[in-house]
C-alpha cells in the first residue's frame, strides 16, 4: 500500500505566510481526498490560523514547528548558514528524508534554491538545477526555464535545461515527444550570442525534439512546448511580459474612466473583461519548478492569495504522481550512455 | 539661410517598398511646409506611384534612382558586398556626402546597420552603434537600447549606450538630466551577470543621472528615461512585450465573439477598446534611431503602413533639428576628457 502524496509547506514564506498558506492548504485538503499536507512553522500562529478556520491539526494534515522565518530580503548565503531552524528550511529537510514527497515555498527564490541545492543535491549529471513555470500561449502553455537561478550559463547547462524541461513537459502535459525551442534574437543561423550558437550544436544532436530559435514573441505564439534560455535572459522575459500586462491594465482602466459613457461600456463588458482576466490570470499560473534537484520543490509567488498557493501545491502533487526527479534522471543517463557510445 | 531639413528615404525597403514610403513621405510634406525628402529607388516604380497618388516629383519630393533592392532575408555582409546600388546603400550614401540629413528605411535591419556603419563609421569613441526605440510606460515613454545591434557587449559598451540614450532623450524629450536604468535581474548589487556587475560600477562613475537597476517590469512602470541592456536582451524583451501584446488581443477577441451577448458588449465597449489600442499602438512608436553613427539612420518595421512610416520619418525630422550625433559626439568628448583628467 503506498502512501498518499506528502507535501510540506513553508506556511511562513512569502509576504503574508500562514495567512495565505493555512487557508489554501485546506482548500488543498477538500480539493484531494488522497493527499497529506505538513504545515512547517511556528506553531502557534498556525494553531491560531487554524482555529481561525475552524480546523485542527489532523491525520492528514500535520504541523511541524520550526523557529525562524527566512526574511524576503535575507541574503542566500547568510539565510542558508543562519537560519538551520527556518521554516524553509526544515520543509526541504523533510524532502531529504523521505518524510514528504515534494516542499512548496512562497519565501525568498534565492535562499530557497539555495537552500535546496544544498540540501537534497543535484541529480547526477545536472551542474545548475533551473527555474521552470508555465506560461500562457495561444495554443495553452509554454514551459519557460531557466527564470533567473543561472545567469551567465555555457551551452551545456543550457542543454541540460532542454532535457529538463522536455521530461517536465513529458510529465505533466503528457506530451510525448516535446518540442523544444532555444530563445534567440532571429531565426537565422548567423544571429545570437556565442552560447546560445554553441547550444544550438548540442541541441540538433542531443535527440530532443528541437525545433530551433524561437524569438520572444514565439514564447506566447509558437508551436513550442518548451522554451530555454539562460536565467538572465528568461528573467527580463518573463519580467517584461508581467510589466506589460500591468501597463495595458493601466491604460484600460483609464480609458473606461473617462467619463460617464465609458464607465456604463465598462459595466456592460464587465463579463467579457472578467473572463479574458481568467484567461491570464497569474495565479492560475503559479508554482515554478526548481528542477534539477533530487527531490520536488516547487516556488510561489511571494505575493501569491489563496487560489495561487493552493495551484502551487496542484504543481506539487502532479510532479509527485509523475516523478519528474526520476524521470530526469532516466533521461540524462541515458543521454550520457549515448554520448559515450558516439 | 538654412535649408529646410532633407531626409532620404529607402523607397524599396520593407515588406512593401513603395506601397508605403510613397503615401507616407507625402503625408510628412502635407505635415511640414518645411522639408524636403529624396524618395530613393526604382525611377519607374516610384513615378508610378506618384502618378497612382496625383502627385509629381518637385523641389521639396526628389526622386533617386537606385537599380537594387536590398531583400528581408539577404545577409548583411553579402548585401553590403554586392549590392551596391541598391536604394538601402543610395539612401545612406546620400547622408554621407551631406546631400541628405538622415536616411529612413524599413529594410533589413543587420544589412542598414552594417551599411551605415560602413560608410557613415562611428563617432569617436564609440565602438558599436546600438538600436534605440521609445516604448510606452505608464509615464509616457521609455528610451531602451540596445535592442540587438550587438550581443555579448562589455560594460563598455553598455557604458557608451547609456550616453547614447541619455543624449537622445535630452535632444527629443527635452529632459535636462534623464534618468538612465540599467536592466537587470533584481534590485540587489549582488544579482545580476558579470557584464551587469561591471556596468554598474562605471555608471556610478559616469556623471550621467544613473538610478540602478531596473527589471524587466520597470521598462513600462519605472520612473525611468533610459534602460540600457545588451542587444540580446533587450531584443527579447521588445519581441516578448509584442508577443504578450497579440497574445492579449487573441484572447480578448475570443472572448467577445463567444455569443450574441459578448457581441454586443464588444459593440458598446468599442470606442474604450479603440482608444486604448491608440494608447498602445505600435505604429506610433515606429522609427529606432541607429546611435552611434556619424549620422542620422531610423530604421522603420518592416510591415510598417503609411502611418507607421510616417512616424518613422517624423524621427528622422526630430534628431536633424536636434542635431543628435553632435550632441553624442560632445558628450563622449567630455567624458573622456574626465576620465583623462581623474
Amino acid at each position: 500500500m503506498t502512501r498518499p502524496p506528502t507535501i510540506a509547506l513553508d506556511a511562513m514564506g512569502g509576504d503574508v505566510g500562514p495567512d495565505v498558506v493555512v487557508p489554501a492548504a485546506l482548500s488543498a485538503l477538500d480539493a484531494h481526498s488522497n493527499l497529506r499536507l505538513i504545515l512547517v512553522g511556528r506553531r502557534e500562529e498556525l494553531e491560531s490560523r487554524l482555529a481561525a478556520a475552524k480546523a485542527t491539526a489532523r491525520e492528514n494534515l500535520q504541523l511541524r514547528h520550526a523557529s525562524e522565518v527566512v526574511a524576503m530580503d535575507d541574503a542566500p548565503a547568510l539565510a542558508l548558514r543562519t537560519k538551520k531552524d527556518s521554516s524553509m528550511r526544515v520543509a526541504i529537510d523533510l524532502v531529504r528524508s523521505g518524510e514528504a514527497d515534494a516542499c512548496v515555498s512562497a519565501g525568498n527564490t534565492g535562499a530557497l534554491m539555495a537552500t535546496a541545492r544544498f540540501v537534497l543535491k543535484t541529480l547526477p549529471g545536472i551542474d545548475r538545477p533551473a527555474i521552470c513555470t508555465s506560461i500562457p500561449s495561444v495554443h495553452g502553455h509554454t514551459h519557460m526555464l531557466d527564470l533567473g537561478a543561472n545567469v551567465d550559463s555555457k551551452a551545456e547547462h543550457l542543454l541540460q535545461f532542454a532535457v529538463m524541461g522536455s521530461e517536465l513537459a513529458h510529465a505533466v502535459d503528457g506530451i510525448e515527444r516535446p518540442r523544444v525551442g532555444l530563445l534567440n534574437i532571429g531565426a537565422e543561423d548567423i544571429k545570437g550570442n556565442e552560447q546560445v550558437k554553441d547550444a544550438n550544436g548540442l541541441l540538433v544532436a542531443s535527440g530532443l525534439n528541437y525545433i530551433g530559435f524561437v524569438e520572444g514573441d514565439g514564447i506566447f505564439l509558437s508551436d513550442v512546448d518548451v522554451v530555454v534560455c539562460d536565467g538572465f535572459v528568461g528573467n527580463v522575459a518573463l519580467k517584461t511580459s508581467e510589466g506589460v500586462a500591468k501597463l495595458a491594465r493601466h491604460f484600460m482602466t483609464l480609458e473606461f474612466k473617462r467619463n460617464l459613457l465609458t464607465r456604463l461600456a465598462a459595466l456592460a463588458a464587465m463579463p467579457v473583461l472578467k473572463a479574458f482576466g481568467r484567461r491570464i490570470d497569474p495565479r492560475r499560473y503559479n508554482g515554478a519548478s526548481l528542477l534539477g534537484l533530487q527531490g520536488i520543490v516547487i516556488k510561489s509567488h511571494g505575493s501569491a492569495d489563496r487560489l495561487a498557493f493552493a495551484n502551487a501545491i496542484e504543481i506539487a502533487i502532479l510532479e509527485v504522481e509523475k516523478a519528474v526527479p526520476q524521470r530526469i534522471h532516466t533521461r540524462l543517463a541515458a543521454l550520457h550512455a549515448e554520448r559515450q557510445a558516439q
